[in-house]
This record gives structure tokens, sequence and C-alpha cells, in this order.
């Protein structure tokens, strides 16, 4: 897909979600009580985002021959279903994780706190009670999307089999995302982590926008197992730089943001500064993850393990090499040179675009 | 539908929903960590519940002249996207209410908190978590429950387009409840109440079960009309019904027991007495509403406001108007008298299992 292409899609897409948003407005109670749901949901899915996913499908389907043009309905309920997707997984996922800021902006349960702000001491929890059943509908309406698409019944039968397993395994990647999150360091391993970004994130950000889009473009199925091949190193790949984008550490502002620093996250890095260091510092490593609170001079003594472990090069090398690996999976001769050209820009154009968020 | 084969449905459902669940135990992780949370769940769903929505949907196939046996696998995978959905509604419902039991037992993040006991003060919480997650996994199980099943392509899209449209109301229902919950009871009116109710009970638990039968049984859409026509008083009787059983008052225990009245919910019980009470009563009914712990003397309190308004016996009398209106529904021309015979056999049967509960 030629850049000019990637734009005009994404304002396709743009365009489309905020349609369908209008077009379900109907279906959530008006007033005064009712009204900032539906507006704070509009504004938040509405936001700025890198769309990375439904552009992905969009992306794949093209490199592998598909006709669709970007606006046709079909094609973008798939690709709004996958926003959907994410949105409802962020919804929840702050939720439990009690972050406060999405995207620079509130996250969808504390809109809903500010908003129920004249109940005070209950409001915290009331934006929570929302946010979870409004994530639960917003799940419901990404299901939806998929489900409407004008498609043959037995391509759409496969788009909704991959995107319904797909959302199991989200579920299965944050389930261990919490059990990990309050255990020691020492008792996960490298593989576990690896699995549970694979669960979490690969799954549905990368591996079902590529095969949905494989299937969209009819591409038979040894295409498509070529294509998951890709997925999986490309997919921990992103994770790894999301990792390291917190691990920038300029000022004490940007420790202060470290979101999985301050909730004591066993990412890749964390795993691999453990790996790295001596008993000493392991057991401050181990300390600084397991206390309850983690303060500024807890996240400074963090950076300083991590630092001086040497995981961040270690983890910008392991990532470069899986870009390569993803790279090579890429080549795979079921491709032709030009689709293989053409899956090799995606992932540029992704890289480009998860750079400059 | 007999009593013996609604009986031999009932068993068919059970195996069922133990052999889908087993079906599906590969997707969870396993290790000493995952397997409770797959255990607690698999117990979870298998407690005797009442069924009753899967059982409308059998019963209603089998009124409207439907031949799939009650054992057929399309049939039965259709039932247990029913009862999964209840599922999902029942583990979110209870951490947005805080409850602690379901069904005479812990309710699902009361089990994931105990599993999670050796992390003291953050147990409740991470319990709460895992089951924000669990109710995320088991309503896409539920919907691969129906998309699995083996029904022509055009009958299973309007079966989804129901079931998902089902979903959203719901949650939209759910909405009304947190958001009627904050406020004061002379701010919600009897229409409010009614319209919640709707949405978050009647439309998933009778409406869209009627429905998804008569579809399997290929009824004509007139008489998914007639019928929908009934299912609404019935859904509002039931739930006046579920109100009522929490008025039964017989001792301080019981009392104890009113999670409505400790929640202050806004129920058509609680309305009803607020019309019914003089300017004095009202104020207090308002002040034992409102204040954010209610000890056991403000529930003796609610408890003599109710008993002394006569709302319980107006309830029971509205109740009742509501079962002869449905009844009056179900002798639509549009049924044959078989099937008006039936289709009222179908609500004495649920009626007789939900006062057996």
């Amino acid at each position: 897909m030629a850049p000019v292409e990637a734009q005009r899609a994404h304002t396709a897409l743009e365009h489309f979600i905020q349609e369908y948003f209008t077009s379900e407005r109907s279906r959530f109670p008006q007033g005064e009580w009712f009204d900032p749901i539906y507006f704070d949901l509009a504004e938040y899915v509405g936001r700025k985002g890198k769309r990375i996913r439904p552009l992905i499908l969009m992306m794949v389907h093209r490199a592998l021959g598909g006709t669709l043009p970007v606006d046709a309905p079909a094609l973008l309920r798939c690709a709004t279903a996958l926003e959907l997707l994410h949105t409802f997984v962020l919804i929840h996922d702050d939720v439990i994780d009690r972050s406060e800021t999405r995207r620079g902006l509130p996250t969808y349960h504390r809109l809903a706190a500010q908003r129920a702000g004249s109940f005070e001491d209950e409001s915290a929890r009331i934006g929570e009670n929302i946010a979870i059943v409004v994530g639960d509908v917003v799940y419901a309406l990404a299901i939806r999307a998929l489900s409407g698409a004008a498609l043959p019944p037995e391509i759409k039968q496969r788009l909704l089999d991959h995107f319904l397993n797909a959302t199991v395994d989200t579920g299965v990647g944050e389930l261990e995302d919490i059990l990990f999150g309050v255990r020691d360091v020492a008792q996960i391993t490298t593989t576990d982590i690896e699995r549970m970004y694979y669960h979490k994130t690969t799954r549905y950000t990368f591996e079902t926008p590529c095969v949905m889009g494989a299937i969209l473009a009819g591409a038979p199925e040894a295409k498509i197992t070529a294509l998951v091949r890709a997925t999986t190193p490309l997919g921990l790949a992103f994770q790894i730089q999301n990792d390291l984008l917190e691990c920038r550490f300029r000022d004490a502002a940007d420790l202060a943001a470290c979101a999985d620093l301050l909730e004591g996250k066993k990412t890749m890095v964390i795993r691999e500064a453990y790996n790295r260091l001596d008993d000493i510092d392991r057991s401050f490593l181990q300390l600084c993850l397991g206390s309850a609170r983690r303060s500024s001079s807890t996240l400074a003594k963090l950076r300083d393990l991590i630092l001086k472990s040497g995981a961040i090069e270690a983890m910008q090398r392991r990532s470069e090499e899986l870009f390569a690996q993803a790279a090579a999976a890429l080549e795979s001769p079921e491709f032709t040179p030009e689709e293989s050209r053409q899956l090799a820009d995606a992932v540029g154009l992704i890289r480009h675009r998860v750079r400059a968020a």
C-alpha cells in the first residue's frame, strides 16, 4: 500500500468509526445523566490513536492482492471491529491497572468518575463500575461491526472465529499479567513473559489483523500460515520496543510516568535486568518491585538497577533480532516478491507510526 | 414441551455446558497459578442455577413447531450461549455491586480473592481484576458457542444479531442501574425503573431466548412480534417477583441478606413505597437510602417503611396483572390454540422453577 493510499485508508477509517458511533447513538438512553457516558466514549474512541490494528488489516489485504477499495464498508467494518476491540481492552485494562491517563488524557474510568464527582467518596468506584459496563458494551459493538459486514457467510464465519479466539487469548494474557504482577520476579521466566506478551498483545494487535486481512484478500491457507510465522517475532519486537519507551529516563518527570515500574509489572526489561544483576542487586530489585507503594526513591533505585544491568542494550539487540526474524519470515517462498515487498513496507510504516507516537 | 421432555432438555444442557467447558480447557494456561481460575469458573458455571434462559429457548422452539431434538448440538450451542451470557453478566454485576454470595456460594471475585489470599491487602482487588477479565472471556466463549453452531448462515446471522443487540441493551440497563443507584429516589420515576428492568433483565432473560427459539423453529416474523409483545409484561412481572422475594422479612437474618436494600437499589418496591408514603415518611425513606453504609437499624427502618406503605401488596397485584397481560398476549390469533397452550405451559414451568429456587 503506497503511503498516499495508507493515508486515505486512515481518513476513511476515522470517518467510518465516527459514523458507526453516531449510528449507535440511539441505543444509549438520552438525558443529562446518560449523555456524558456516550459523549465521553465518543471522545475516547475519537482520540488520536495509532490505529495500527485496522491499518495492518487494510495493508495486508492490499499486499495479498485484495481488491476491496479502502472505503468499502465491509473492509471498514472489519477494521472498526479491531479498533473497538482495542478500545474495550484499554478501558478494562486501565480499570485493572488503576491507570490515570491514556493517550495524554484521562482514562475512561477517570472521565466517568469526574462526571460522578458530586458523589464524592463513591465517585472513583462509580467511575470504575461505569467503565466495566461501557467496556462490555464496546466489545459487543466491536463484534456487531464485524458481524454486520456484507460478506459471503463462509468468509464472515472464518473472520468471526479468528476474532473471537483472539479475544479469549487476550483475556488469558491479561490473567497472566495480573498473576505475574503479584509474584516475585525470580518466579517468572523469560518464556512466561514472552507467552504473556503473545497472548495479551501479539494475538489481537498483529496476528488477527494479518489473518483477517489475508482472509479478506482470499489468500490460501499456506500463505496465512507463513504470515502468522512472521507476526510472532514482530509482535514481541514491538512489545519490547514499548517496554523500552518507558526506560528512556530523561528526567524525574519521566520516571513518575513509568506506569509499568509504578505497577511493578514483570516486563522483559525487568526480567532481563534480574538475569544480569549479581545477588545483592537482585535482592534490591526484588525489594523495589515487591513494595506495595513505589515511592520516587524506589523508582530511582529501579532505574539505576536497570541501567546498571545492561538490560536496555540487551533488549534493544533482542528487538532488532526479532525484527530481522520477522523480515526473513516475510521473504518466505509462499509470497511473491511483490507481496514480500509490500508486507515489508507495511512493517516499515507501522514502525514509523509507533516511533512517531 | 412435556415436563418429562423439559427434564431431558435440562439434563442435556447441563451435560453440554460441562462438555463445552472441558473442550475449552486447553485455552487456559495450566499450572498451579492458573488451574484455580479455570476450576473456580467451571464450578461457578456448574452451580445449580435455574437455567431459565436456555430452557425458554428450548421450550419456545418446541412450542412453535421446531423439530430439533433436545440433544441437537446446534440447539444446545444456542442454549449454552444464553447461559454463558448470564454467567458473564453475573460475574461483572457482582464486582460492580461488591456482592459476596451468589447461588449460596461465594461470588466469582470472592473465589478469586480467596485464591489470592496470600497477597493480603491486595487480594480483594486482585480478585476483582481477575473477575473482570474472566467475565470478558466468558462473554467471548458465549458468542463462540453460538457462532460455532452448525446452522444455515442466514439463521445464524439473525440469531447473532439478536444476541449482540440484547447484550448492548443489557449493558445500557446496567448503566441505568448504576446511575439510579446514586440518585435520590424522588428523582427516579416508575417509568425509569420499568425501562431499566426491561434493558437489564427482560431483554436477555425473556425476549432474546424467545426470539432465538422462534427463529430456530422457523417461525414467521408476525409470530415473533406477537411473542415479543408477551415477553415485556412477563419480564417485568418476574422482576417484580424477584424484588418481592427480598421483602419477605421473616427475621433479622433475612434483613441482612437483602442485597438490594443494602445497596440502596432503586427497585419498583422502593419507588412504590415512596409514592405511597406521606411527606415525613418519604424523608425517612430518602435518608435511609441515601446513607453510605446501611446499618441494621437503617435496614429495619427501611423494612418498616416498606411494610407500612402497602407497596408489597400493590406490587403483588401489579405482578399478577402483568402475568395476566402476558397470558392474554399469548392467546394472540397469531398462534394456533396448540401453540398458545404450549407457550402458557412454558410460562407455568418457569414460574414454578423461579418459585422453587
